[in-house]
């Protein structure tokens, strides 16, 4: 009988994944299951894949991205375009028995031919688009529709959101269709092809939340409003001495809670409209907004924060990154360990952001490129310490990353 | 034997949830569970959760984003504060034996209590923060850096996303944990009690794609810089007949081929900056923007995605989603099939956005606000017609939606 709280924590003890990836879904996708006790295998190019040195860099060149996503994985590097390498690659997933990559189209990694020597494989591919043809978080989101309603009302041209929200829905997405395959196979020992397009994700996303589908039935749709929310009340106010704060209303007690505050009751009664609705709270925002105001820019972010906090409305200061870095949020939170990362230096780190039986998993390093090579091809496929040899004097197997070159 | 094709495609197949929930993240991860084949009981008080009328509506006033939201699911109401109603949803849910929920800190909603009668529970609740504070997408974005830099770069203040990026991503993980939580119970016979915080989803997020730990280490954090990709070459051109386009060079080869389709490359070559290192592409970004702009400015819309199409370039066209309703990419797109939806009406409805061996599961509609009420109790719980009729009389339960006021 296994520890109870370690397996909890641990759905996927003994499920080994390998991932061959690049960027945000894929890596987020095996970071993932890693983190619910996966063993993943991350196999790279010898010298890395085009994400090796992604933004933000350390000072010294390290790519903080890379190891922010490939944190608690084991790596191997191989020559991916020499067949001895596909090789020993095709038997590390056969082994295995789960494929997860976003490096579609390559002959060698077909499901059929991966099927032939291991038919109950657990294969998923995320790819751009669902025809195959190559997209990025950011060219799908264009798509969208979003870009075009978001920010200032009077702001001309779209405004694309920072955060890859695609690429991390779709990684987690990815994680989630992999563990229900993996509870499939248990129960029935058949393997399963999956696939997962970037842009269906942000198309079904849009359908579910109701935008498309508002356009397709009312022939209309959502407007850009600001900071506002759509149809409900919520507007981001600043303070005297100039912090923002996103302030949101969204039923009939916050809204009154809000209005008391800010001594706007008798001004927002004058305007005799239901404000227990919610859509008459939208569409009043702007003389609501216009009676709020003078409230924050009247008071300092303290006051304004100490005053809220005594209220039911739901508020937050705006921080910048570099503030959040170092608010208790973030350093007193048990999601944050302290990690120590060759090449990075030791920080904060979050763990999965899943809290099992009171618990987070802590965060685990990130490998070296490379670093877990030779002990996989020994413990996993079996191979001699001379058969690795021979593969190192052949540069099929790379053990160590390469010089970086100078920049 | 089941059907392989079937199976794989559900492999939740079986299991039983009781969701409590409203908003975005417990009804994504509800739909998205239904999705795997899940039978998944939304249970709300009567009349509707606060969710029941939020926008988008219908000119009849009808949510299409709580059907969105709530497809493939059953639904039955009861009066959530009567001891009487508590007590049929209690069994509903030790019946069934997974609780999803974000109404935190209800006392008989509380898992030792559960887990007298069930004790192989498991229980998944959403809260705002950590601490059980409440928080919602709007306000926990506000503090995680993200709207600072979001938008061009000579904005001042936050720009909020427009997607509830966090409330997705979370309920997505949530979707997630349940799905790890039952393949360790079909293993072990042991429940799980898993907890999730929003602001956690989003704090994790921001550690993982490094900004927090740039903030940390180096002790500056990325600016903002409008469309254009952080350490990258992307950014938004605009066609003579005014359509936005993002453009986007990841490779070498990507930029090779922009700056030879733009006509640039003697001029990209004057500026003796080694272009391979995406680093450099992103310093450079406002010269090569400069650069690349004539070329799109002085071609149509049409033009330009009919020569973009012949390269090896990422790019999109940006479009509103009015525009995205009607294009071949959701009309043509298996992810999306005609639904018949009760109260709104027929409309292409995406299904799951997992393709498994080649299919997705189509949308199946949203139920009516207390469809299933009398079937569930009389199918889970065993109740007698007479039990049934007398919860009806005594308004413990309702069957159907009340009337809604006019608006």
């Amino acid at each position: 009988m296994p520890n109870p709280a370690t397996s909890a924590a641990q759905p996927l003890a003994g499920v080994r994944i390998v991932e061959i990836s690049s960027f945000v879904a894929a890596p987020l996708a095996g970071m993932t299951l890693a983190q619910l006790g996966a063993d993943v295998i991350r196999v790279d190019p010898i010298g890395g894949a085009a994400d090796y040195r992604r933004w933000p860099l350390t000072d010294d060149g390290e790519s903080i991205y890379w190891t922010g996503l490939n944190k608690g994985k084991r790596s191997v590097t191989a020559d991916l375009r020499a067949p001895a390498g596909q090789l020993l690659v095709t038997r590390l997933i056969t082994d295995g028995s789960i494929l997860l990559t976003n490096a579609a189209g390559r002959d060698w990694l077909d499901y059929d031919a991966l099927t032939a020597t291991r038919p109950d494989l657990i294969q998923l591919e995320i790819l751009g688009r669902t025809d195959g043809s190559a997209a990025v978080d950011y060219t799908v989101n264009a798509a969208t529709g979003f870009p075009l309603v978001t920010g200032p009302a009077d702001h001309e041209g779209p405004i694309n959101h920072v955060l890859p929200a695609w690429d991390l829905l779709c990684g987690v997405y990815a994680a989630l269709a992999i563990t229900a395959a993996v509870r499939h196979r248990d129960a029935t020992g058949q393997g399963s092809r999956i696939t997962l397009a970037l842009e269906d994700i942000a198309l079904a996303t849009a359908g579910n939340l109701g935008f498309l589908t508002e356009a397709a039935l009312c022939g209309r749709q959502r407007p850009r409003v600001g900071n506002a929310i759509y149809g409900q009340y919520g507007q981001h106010f600043t303070s005297a001495d100039s912090i923002c704060f996103m302030v949101v209303a969204l039923t009939p007690r916050h809204f009154r809670d809000l209005t008391e505050l800010t001594g706007s009751t008798a001004a927002v009664d004058a305007l005799a409209a239901d404000f227990t609705d919610e859509g008459t709270r939208y569409r009043h925002r702007d003389v609501l907004t216009g009676l709020f105001t003078p409230w924050f820019r009247e008071r300092t972010a303290e006051e304004i924060g100490t005053a809220l906090a005594k209220t039911s409305v739901l508020w937050e200061r705006y921080r910048s990154f570099e503030e959040l870095a170092t608010d208790p949020r973030v350093t007193a939170n048990p999601l944050f360990t302290l990690l120590r990362q060759p090449g990075i230096g030791e920080y904060l780190a979050p763990g999965s952001p899943i809290s099992v039986n009171g618990a987070h998993i802590p965060a685990r390093p990130a490998p070296r490129l490379g670093e877990h090579t030779e002990s996989v091809l020994r413990d996993r496929l079996g191979l001699s310490t001379e058969s690795i040899a021979a593969l190192h004097m052949s540069s099929i197997v790379a053990n160590e990353p390469p010089q970086r070159a100078a920049r």
